[in-house]
């Protein structure tokens, strides 16, 4: 299973010699891979959405059975990647072999859960409705009218640095996209694009395997940011999702602006994950609530899109803090997935630093020059709420701890919450009752809401939801993950008989 | 009940005596009506802003009870206006009487529909999904995962010309977005700035009644744009409901786009609602299903958006064009809603008559010399495929009859249509079973489709789609009508514990 660096053009393996190349990197070693991968071309692109548009008609036209196989044939082709994709994915991410294995299970059970929704009709997304028909009302008879949902075209997919297998080649969107009878084009992360080949032969053999048209599936390589806007951009593409950074996400935003014919765009972008702390609980379980979320922080080395970034917690209690300083110290590095990642952490830490009426509670050990080590933080609500940059995401490990010393200043603060993908409740029974209020207003805050637990671990199923109002997500209306995220591609049609 | 010409922002009625002014327009005597109205301004407009989001935290509170019996009192009071609504919309407007009292009746039933779904704790919109917690999964316990609904926020919604009730102050997209929970500001059409008025009044005493917080409804009056673009480029609107053109929607969304959160623009805009006829119902059932084609045209004086606009007809068949063409003579003239409509629609008639390869097939009686009177033109599908505004809705009493003489020529036909409303197919049971891959390829052009039906008349119910793919619809995932409507005012929030 040689890298060739090549994009995936319906069914051909494309590149330009000539062109732009780039090669990914090893945060392990903190140096560059010796893989060359081609910048796919602007013809690659038109062939990869005239291929995908041909394929929409014969796919969409399979049935469920027929896409049910074809996911779990996908997943089955993961799994014979073996350890190959493994090794491969430690080497341009340096996330440790356990994550990894952890990750692939969910990839493929990911695609097997699509798959068992189509075998069941897609019964466990409950879009049945119909009205029967009758004769005999009056002034007119009624007609029958069935609600069915149709695919919506061909669908673009951005891969994710953070979830190499999750949120990527075959992660969720795409695998939404193709159990809805969608084609789809995928511009790979610059992160793991070796990763991304090997899934890419996955598919490839998945697509042989079930008879499944050509165009069903593309993967176009590049660094240059270009391809992405003309994918988004393109006609036949008719959603796009996408999981990555703020600036990327509004960047193509202004690109889809242009276009003439207006589609949705699914950016899952970045979250603080507020968690809310009630007094009794951090006096009564302080000491265990902080060492979890300093282990939910910590998760990925603080690269979870649910990482509990920002903990309100009150003043007065010193368990929990002191908890929380232990576990910090007692943290060792790690490499974040890029270069650009790590940069862009070491300049939030000191913006931190810098920041007038926050204080460094703890820190861990830095084992390597080019690591990432943990950082606690505190400051009070009213220092929260005069600086943006603490209400921001840090991508990394670090946590700021924000200490209220009233009911309404804790009021105070959600409300002047930005959108988040999810917050967590800590609080006794008695107070999780009394405080219905400010829980209420948390709602509307957030995608998810977990109570009395910890915000990282999204949950695969039907009732699941993972995005959140804006800045977390650009379209409140759907998620990334579970069985709900299949109907991002799927638009009503009523039958009137 | 005496004309204001004021604006109502949360409770009050306002109006700038010295800013601009419009009057309303009475199509029937073809004069301006004598009552000033007073544009907004845009101290107003941030008034009602303010007051809205003020209103959302109470109003999203409220109970499912409540905000049935708020809106059960609503429609009560769109009673309670009597035939002053009537005769002032008569005015405004020039629809019958008894169009009129069927408008209302509908719109009233779709504010006692919504609150019969919220009596019923939304079980029709099917929204319930649970996943049980599971303490003995390995690795992991499960959690209880609920997804539930929230509201958006303050919705815009902007009033139609061509139903003063059921798309305008009080009508689908208020109805849903009250029912949702979320506070309303409309902007009126000003084609009836009159009738927006006592809807208004009708809201006003159903808030008091109920005793809900005054900023959930306000309504302004503007005939200048500048007042709409501000109103969706505002910060607290987090939806926009809006039926109209091309022209105005895309101006809107060009502003839309200039915002920093993105929000959904449900557009609806227009339509030519393709008639498929094949060849055996054409010869057996020619004469009945033309004189049905030509009266479901002639509906609203063509003025529907579902208005079957583009007849696909078999080259061979005489019976159906002639019972078409003699249905088209007999018809009397009426007026159309507005000058402006009348422009328009004797301009597309002119492009029509200048059209090489369109032919005239008839034309009714004009019976006013600003009345609109019908016209059936004819062509073939080359024609009609080459050129574009022939495949553009004609807003008045026109259909055109495009001739198609192979099942490959209507399969290309079908093929090149652009995002329709509505389609109806008209076959044998035998021709719907042999065609069904050129029906299943209209499927992915249209948001409703009527077998063996005319397409006007929208049914209000839980599997109704009134919506279509673009350029008839912004945004192809939702319905303008039916209980659905309320999910494009709601979003998901998942439940962890």
């Amino acid at each position: 299973m040689a890298i060739t660096g090549l994009s995936y053009i319906a069914g051909q393996w494309l590149g330009n010699q000539e062109g732009k190349t780039f090669q990914s990197f090893c945060p392990g070693t903190n140096e560059q891979l010796p893989t060359t991968f081609y910048d796919a071309t602007d013809a690659q692109l038109e062939q990869a959405a005239a291929a995908a548009q041909t394929a929409f008609k014969p796919y969409r036209n399979s049935s469920y059975q027929q896409r049910a196989e074809f996911l779990n044939t996908i997943a089955e082709e993961i799994m014979n990647l073996g350890d190959t994709l493994i090794e491969t994915t430690m080497q341009e991410t340096n996330l440790p072999r356990q994550r990894l294995e952890g990750e692939r299970m969910r990839t493929v059970a990911q695609l097997r859960a699509f798959a068992t929704a189509l075998e069941q009709n897609l019964a466990p997304l409950n879009l049945s409705y119909v009205d029967d028909a009758d004769a005999n009302r009056t002034p007119m008879p009624k007609p029958r009218t069935e609600l069915t949902y149709l695919p919506v075209g061909v669908v673009a997919v951005f891969g994710a640095s953070n979830f190499p297998y999750a949120f990527s080649t075959l992660g969720g969107d795409t695998a939404a996209a193709l159990a809805a009878g969608c084609p789809v084009i995928v511009k790979t992360h610059n992160a793991h694009p070796a990763t991304s080949e090997l899934m890419t032969q996955a598919i490839d053999s998945a697509i042989k395997k079930c008879d499944m048209p050509m165009g069903v599936f593309s993967m176009l390589q590049a660094k240059a940011y270009s391809i992405s806007h003309q994918l988004v951009a393109h006609p036949v593409v008719k959603a796009v999702g996408f999981t990555g950074s703020f600036n990327v996400a509004n960047a193509l935003i202004e690109t889809i602006n242009t276009r003439e014919e207006p589609i949705p765009f699914y950016g899952e972008l970045g979250s603080i994950n507020p968690q809310l702390i009630f007094k009794n609980k951090a006096t009564q379980d302080g000491k265990t609530l902080a060492q979890q979320l300093v282990a939910s922080m910590l998760m990925g080395n603080g690269q979870f899109c649910t990482s509990p970034g920002v903990w309100f917690v009150p003043s007065e209690q010193t368990e929990f803090e002191q908890a929380a300083i232990d576990a910090v110290k007692a943290a060792g590095s790690d490499t974040l997935l890029t270069p650009g990642i790590l940069k862009s952490f070491i300049s939030a830490i000191a913006g931190f630093e810098g920041s007038e009426g926050v204080t460094r509670l703890a820190k861990g050990q830095l084992d390597k020059p080019y690591h990432a080590d943990a950082h606690l933080y505190a400051c009070d609500v009213d220092t929260f709420l005069a600086n943006d940059h603490l209400q921001e995401e840090v991508f990394g490990p670090c946590a700021l701890i924000v200490r209220y010393d009233s009911d309404a200043s804790l009021a105070k603060v959600v409300d002047a919450l930005a959108g988040q993908l999810s917050a967590s409740v800590h609080g006794t029974a008695q107070e999780l009752t009394a405080q219905a209020g400010i829980i209420s207003d948390l709602h509307y805050k957030v995608g998810r809401i977990a109570l009395g637990q910890m915000p990282t671990g999204v949950e695969v199923c039907a009732s699941m939801n993972h995005g959140g109002p804006f800045p977390s997500s650009t379209d409140v209306r759907s998620t990334s993950v579970g069985l709900q995220a299949m109907t991002r591609f799927l638009r009503p049609l009523c039958i009137q008989s």
